[in-house]
């Protein structure tokens, strides 16, 4: 090599990324599919690609900037899903989301833990926690997308699923918070402690309670600020410091990095930003949308790549994955039951909350990062589970929310209605 | 730390560099200066900040993901610059840019070379070769802000001067990819030879040549096809697949990165974009802003943590800075000789082609990456003064440049005429 350039590596395998994304995706999208299952498909391909033994491009799965710009890609997904929603839009969508997000979180974890301590007996109980933690958040990207596939956007149901997939997006990372921070815990000696999990829970809930209530009083002002700056890209650069700010305290606490993302997101209103629009400026989820497109396939593909097909090989892999997607879709269905309001299809909310797509996608690969007794607490072949488990789920929802919209007979009159 | 997590580190650093670079460019601009110089101070400070011997920020110099994360932004910096020029409007700028670009490329590399080798006497011809590169070229990107800022990017010493910019951006990086091969050669124990010098000045026109030929061929076809993708962010994700695929062979063959991007941006048209923009996306250009925005600050920021003040404590760098200075200022000024069209303000042109800004940056950081016998090519000490060089350059280009087209007494209708 003439330049010592890693630099030159990691834009390399970015071009290589993107691309198989772009095919990937292309190919989903015309068998009526969401893009991100195709990007995660052309990551496995590429990962598990071989020539005589040689696995030319696995290398770039432990490529350590190439992850942190996946990493990157999962927080700015997190940010931009947290941007299609306000702070006050979640405390208006009332007590059936609510009561749909706390069955669709409770059932799958419970289910996820059970699975889990059946099929592998041997592994401790954050372990168990951990994969039924991975079953409980709804993909909200993947929720919105194939719903304004549909057309169906503004029924009820959609209202409903996109209500409680937020709240239980939150819920889903305070579960992760509390989760990972008693691993953490265990790692440094302390034992195990129903008190250590119900601090852990206490500070994930008081940081994201406290990040959304002083995000509410100071995001208009920091923009009110942020709006006499003169120069060129004044918009993008704030938000993504508070994006970024709020993940990296986050993490500081113990949570996710992901968590204070979306909190950053929730707290942006357009409302905001509205100084920097009158004067002719992008809105902040067009500005942030092409670098969405350009780092969250990166994450996508990684994961892609981080699955080893051999994995499956073994059995207990494939009984797992298989016990996982069953518990991944008849958990979700629980969610019908929180629905108390007559005239509203209770079949397709609970079809809607079954896509776990990116937030499953993280929670394992958090679990991949942190280590119990020198052992990854989600391993290669469970991971290869969890994937096989988000890739099914994502699979399967479009064309059965179709099938349950359709069956139900809705008129479009019914839907532009509501 | 709870999460052992790479990317909570980086996010923390990110969101400081952001913020400080919007503070920094505020200053900058507030007293009627780009905002790269604010970034670029702002990085010298926070880098250089020390509580009784502790500087808190300094460990972010040296985060191998900042660095590529980073270097994207330079390789994106160069993509933008390239994507407002065409490969036409390059053929087109004629023999006065040409001669211009040429006067302002030999000189000040021929100077740049006699002041290294007369404060600097004992170090290699390599040295003083890279510190020659570092002053060719001028910065496209500060110089067309200046104008704009202005109100004079129409008139003809404008077109001059941007026309001359971007061919001694082209001469510049053949310039630079023949010294750092070279040394890359005698790194690996190949002698210094004319030939070799030759042969890799030869590559590198091959390649940029090949890459400009077969790109501007092969660019409308590869965006027909993409235009046939339908899902979200293709043309960002095709373009940034390019100019990555293109700065990865650029340095797969001994060139810097850069080289890649910029020709990248060269061959992409407006025009192979239309399929896109018809159906109502944004422009490649509109789409890259907001990544820009997002990567360039961070690129210029870390540049400037990376200059240690301490390094001008010993006299010999501030005296080199001093001499790269005044030859960087005067060798500029040959550029005036390539005028030979009458009525045309000699003196803006010469002033006009001043700041050396980012790509002087990138210069010296490749040189600060390449180590011949165990010793990096740029040190620390000449990495400042360079540093110092495209601060003073950038710093003395508006005012004077203001100055200098004001004293020719143009009147806004020669402006517009032209």
């Amino acid at each position: 090599m003439v330049h010592v350039d890693p630099v030159a590596v990691v834009v390399g395998g970015l071009a290589l990324m993107l691309l198989a994304a772009k095919l990937g995706g292309e190919l989903a999208i015309r068998v009526k599919q969401p893009a991100v299952l195709g990007e995660l498909i052309a990551g496995i391909l590429l990962g598990n690609l071989s020539f005589g033994g040689v696995a030319p491009f696995h290398a770039l799965a432990e490529n350590e900037p190439i992850e942190v710009i996946a990493g990157l890609g999962a927080l700015i997904l997190l940010f931009e899903v947290g941007l299609e929603s306000t702070v006050g839009q979640m405390l208006k969508v009332g007590l059936t989301s609510l009561l749909v997000a706390i069955l669709g979180v409770v059932l799958p974890f419970a289910l996820g833990w059970a699975v889990s301590a059946w099929l592998m007996p041997g592994a401790s109980a954050y372990v168990h926690a951990f994969i039924g933690a991975t079953l409980t958040a709804t993909s909200v990207g993947i929720t919105a997308r194939v719903l304004q596939d549909l057309g169906a956007s503004r029924s009820p149901e959609a209202r409903i699923i996109l209500g409680a997939a937020v709240i239980d997006d939150v819920l889903g990372l305070v579960i992760l918070g509390a989760v990972s921070g008693a691993i953490a815990a265990a790692a440094a000696g302390t034992p195990f402690s129903a008190w250590s999990v119900a601090r852990i829970t206490a500070t994930a809930l008081v940081f994201v309670v406290g990040a959304l209530v002083i995000g509410v009083y100071a995001a208009p002002r920091l923009f009110s600020v942020a709006s006499l700056l003169n120069g060129r890209g004044v918009l993008v650069a704030v938000s993504l410091s508070l994006c970024f700010a709020l993940a990296w305290t986050a993490s500081l606490i113990g949570l996710a990095p992901i968590v204070g993302a979306f909190a950053a997101g929730l707290v942006l209103e357009d409302m905001h930003f509205k100084d920097f629009v009158s004067r002719g400026e992008r809105s902040l989820e067009e500005l942030i949308r092409p670098i969405s497109d350009l780092l969250v396939p990166i994450f996508f593909v990684l994961m892609g790549l981080r699955t080893d097909l051999g994995a499956f090989a073994s059995g207990g892999s494939l009984e797992l994955a298989a016990a996982l997607i069953v518990v991944a879709i008849i958990g979700k269905q629980a969610c019908a039951l929180g629905v108390t309001k007559p005239g509203v299809n209770r079949l397709a909310v609970g079809i809607g909350m079954i896509p776990r797509g990116e937030v499953g996608l993280i929670f394992a690969g958090v679990g991949a990062g942190l280590t119990l007794d020198g052992v990854p607490v989600i391993g290669p072949s469970t991971f290869s589970a969890v994937v096989l488990m988000v890739i099914v789920t994502t699979l399967v929802t479009p064309p059965a929310l179709k099938w349950s919209l359709e069956r139900a007979n809705m008129s479009p009159r019914s839907k532009v209605q509501l």
